[in-house]
């Protein structure tokens, strides 16, 4: 249940506030070049403290590289990636430790394995998501070379997508202890066509699996998306010619399986649960109590989810483009 | 790639205009009295030609219990489920055998393995879907005894909610050979709090997979969805007392693990690529074509997905309540 | 739990004395040619009643292809084989219904799931690996076609080696309702270097666990087996020159990979638990019984676990043969 | 396919020349105590440089919990334990840079990857075992608790059951440079009844499975193994009374499930292919060469395996143990 993907399998460890956070990646092809610079230049995007727009926490987000890789290329071999925790003030976390945050996955932690690390989140911690982010940055080195580039971009914040309004939103949600929700959209250029597959491997389920994954996301929209729900047949249809198609509703992905169009997805972003804002709430003896939360939060964790998300839809690309070569052996490479 | 699930295994096979389509489940809990009539009652609820608005294509649907039950009830091995297809007019078919429809799978399937079975979609149709209700239906039957209760609704057409706009809307397309998109909505009661694991087994991401999957969803939504990312952290989050929640913006699903709340779900399904409507498209050749598509077409497959939806719901809450035992043996049953 | 393989998923169905029994075959790669007539021949080699050295029981064991072959090609999708169950006499079990055969998996079936079908054994009867050897059919043809060649033959009976004394020490177990064990040797021509992954991939260690998931077998040699404990390193090392290996102790499989040499496996089954001659046991009740099974069995079921042994060879390669396209997709084909 | 276990997942990384070794624990049911030196007491046993029986090789082997445990109890997360390399001389091998050694994987790697860490054998090392004797140490820990005991021993070596004889045939090899093979046992006492699934998730595949992955294993017999083929069946028969079963050539395992009894396991060990007799090979260059191994070999890894042994059957049981909790939710704990 930490494990995603059944090719490129990546698998996370690690809670915020222990002695690190990590990932293995297995079946990570050999012989491709990758370095530590090259996985923290992906690191450092995801990281706090960067811009007013973000949580002013530091974390120093250094990787490891310690196994899978030989004088500096991959050897096949399982690449076990390592982030130490090093800004852990546990003692911010104290007043937590008997009380459950509105919003956020602590009472469904006690109740499921009747223990938790209530240090900022323990393992339900967005920092977990550095260690999906440093597996990603291998799977996009990788996939660029095949010419696949993933972008993903905030583009709309509390309901407006002028970029103004959008950084405004955000230092006000700051400035009065609030959050808001987001957009995010990804877009994925140069993928193949006939990645996916059918019946319960489609690419879109994967990656609205992929997605959902990521803590705050409540929506997942493929192309058209919702708006899809509101067209005829004939408007939706992605006709085709012989120079290509006339438009993108299906965002790149008929039937689960890429068509070769740009992959358009979209995220709703839910406000960080966290806010000054008191709020009704209960403690673990089951009493009422009323929660302000302190600390250094991110007003708007769509800004930090754009970083992740890309990572994510790297691991799924990474996945299914390893399986295609299994459906025919004698198939040439570069479908 | 055919199989569903991890716990309540589910493995389907078969082409809409093969001899059979079917379903093997591997993993349903020995002892529970499950029969062919009890199953029969939720294939006929997806079964085409019930209503003026759905095709009136003909499929009897049979279901046949070949293995796993013994004097009526599970025996723990796998059960394996038989639908014969009878209504198969596979000469309807044969001026598709050269040409791809648009918004189909056909293009995809024909680039990825070099071959296709074109009658009625073959593995890409909607009939394979019959087999996913069957299995569904035991999944059902099992989570009904611990009172955990699915339905769904077709609450959208072409962005209307009036139901008589609804029922005019897909008559209308009916009438012109067109079709239309609609939204359908997924409740879920009794729902116990502790199902899903992090990070990468969370409910609301294999929720997403499962239902991404269903062909024609290009939008997934839990809870507040597409609405949260226009809402501030004190409106969105559900404050709690010892009586319970005040909302329920997360749709019943917090950090990926139920809260015990009602789970709440939106699909939104494109119309029907299968128009009368000419549309430009190209041939197996290459060259281009254009195609009016007749035959026995939904005009709005968002009512044939209601079906479908509960049962890969029942699925996804199968898999996931078989799994909880394994995390603490010792933990007493009834979560 | 009842699917094998990770590339080449075979999931088998279905009781000795339910309505039928069968398998589905998940990742069979398209464009292949297959025809029941082809898997038909496989079946009836593994079919009892054919000689006086096997049990005189008569099954038709006809196969049929539900799925995922279209005019004669496989087409990537899942392979339905179904085999319906003709020849049942449940009344013969009847006296079984509240014993447990001493040697039999009776006792655990109902200790572990609370019910059993007691006739012929159920789910865990030898009539289950019909299903095994029609899935293996399918993979034997596709490794045929790449120059793999899987034999299997009996090569000892009750420790004896001359052919003439195997054929009498069977039949003398037959005439006096007793039953011999024997040792069962595969061996594998034409397997291409490079098959089977480190660490908890490797090609012996996945043939052992096909071999000893067969009824009956207690042991499993690779190479030199039992022998290699009493070798001194230089003896047992497989020297190598510019034209090849010196000798095969290894058995064709080094550090869990092929080397491109024969692949020797050889497999030791315990006789047929079911006997005449009066033994001790205790019936469901808990209080003793004694019991003299009659019925057609097998005198030594080692001669029936060749083609099964055959088939999970044929299981297991196909797997690997897959699963190598994975790990390099530049890589050219045939490797 | 560097990943064991399905419930208990267990990941093992690291080359025995890169920075570190190390596994990821998945599925660790939490609230359960484990330490540092709870662990470091299993891989001590395993370290080499303890007895004159093996080789002099110093290393660390220190522990480290990077995640998964807080205060002292699991937390249900995965668990990662690392253990880095300290004794690393890797000049050691670079004569062995451009040879295969025979008996060895050398070349598979290089043929399967065409890239290999050709210093200590880098992935395929017996030092990867001490990542599985640390995760093998957590599930004995667990297992303990349950009232289950592994206990393995070296009960034969080349030929020989006699203990002198054993010293001695070990000590004579080192002298001469050579090295010999030897067979280990394994007893697990305590196992509940129950363990295991059919069809292809037997216990005793399962088993054979853990323990032809370890390298240099070449046979593994459950309770009579080999002996089973030459005996008759009512004396191999394992015949019941109220009281218990009469004898144990089951070895524990009936139908691929556990019956209570002791479970038997014997593992064939070939000799270590290092050898300082000159053999005859090829370089990486498909050249005639010859090769005296030098360095600090292991006169028999038999010895070394014990404990790697007892970890696999560690992890197999825990592994079907959490298992046994998904087939009916509603069943007792305690099976």
């Amino acid at each position: 249940m930490n494990t995603f993907g059944s090719n490129f399998k990546v698998t996370t460890f690690g809670e915020s506030h222990g002695a690190a956070i990590g990932v293995v990646i297995d079946g990570c092809p050999p012989g491709f070049s990758i370095s530590e610079t090259d996985i923290q230049i992906f690191l450092d995007k995801r990281r706090p403290g960067q811009s007013d727009l973000v949580t002013p926490r530091q974390e120093a987000d250094a990787v490891q590289i310690l196994s899978g890789v030989f004088e500096g290329k991959t050897l096949g071999t399982p690449i076990c990636l390592l982030i130490h925790n090093t800004s852990m003030k546990s003692s911010d976390y104290n007043e937590l430790k008997e009380i459950f945050r509105p919003g956020h996955a602590d009472r469904g932690y006690l109740q499921k394995y009747g223990i938790r690390d209530h240090r900022g989140g323990g393992r339900s911690s967005g920092r977990e998501t550095a260690a999906r982010v440093a597996a990603g940055a291998v799977a996009r080195l990788y996939l660029q070379k095949k010419g696949i580039i993933i972008s993903g971009s905030l583009i709309e914040v509390h309901g407006d997508k002028n970029p103004d309004a959008i950084e405004k939103a955000i230092r006000d949600a700051r400035d009065t202890g609030e959050s808001v929700g987001g957009i995010v959209q990804l877009q994925v250029s140069g993928c193949p066509a006939g990645l996916g597959d059918p019946v319960f491997g489609k690419l879109d389920a994967r990656i609205a699996y992929a997605m959902m994954g990521i803590g705050g996301v409540k929506a997942v929209e493929i192309g058209s998306g919702v708006q899809a729900s509101k067209m005829i047949g004939s408007e939706h249809n992605d006709q085709m010619t012989p120079e290509g198609y006339c438009s993108n509703h299906a965002g790149g992905i008929l039937g689960g399986i890429s068509t070769g169009q740009e992959i358009l997805v979209r995220l709703s972003v839910k406000p960080t649960p966290s806010v000054r804002t008191l709020q009704r709430t209960i403690g673990t003896d089951g009493y009422e109590k009323t929660l302000s939360v302190h600390g250094r939060h991110d007003p708007c964790i769509a800004v930090r989810i754009v970083p992740v998300a890309e990572a994510m839809m790297a691991l799924v690309l990474m996945d299914v483009l390893l399986e295609q070569r299994k459906i025919d052996p004698d198939k040439k490479p570069g479908f």
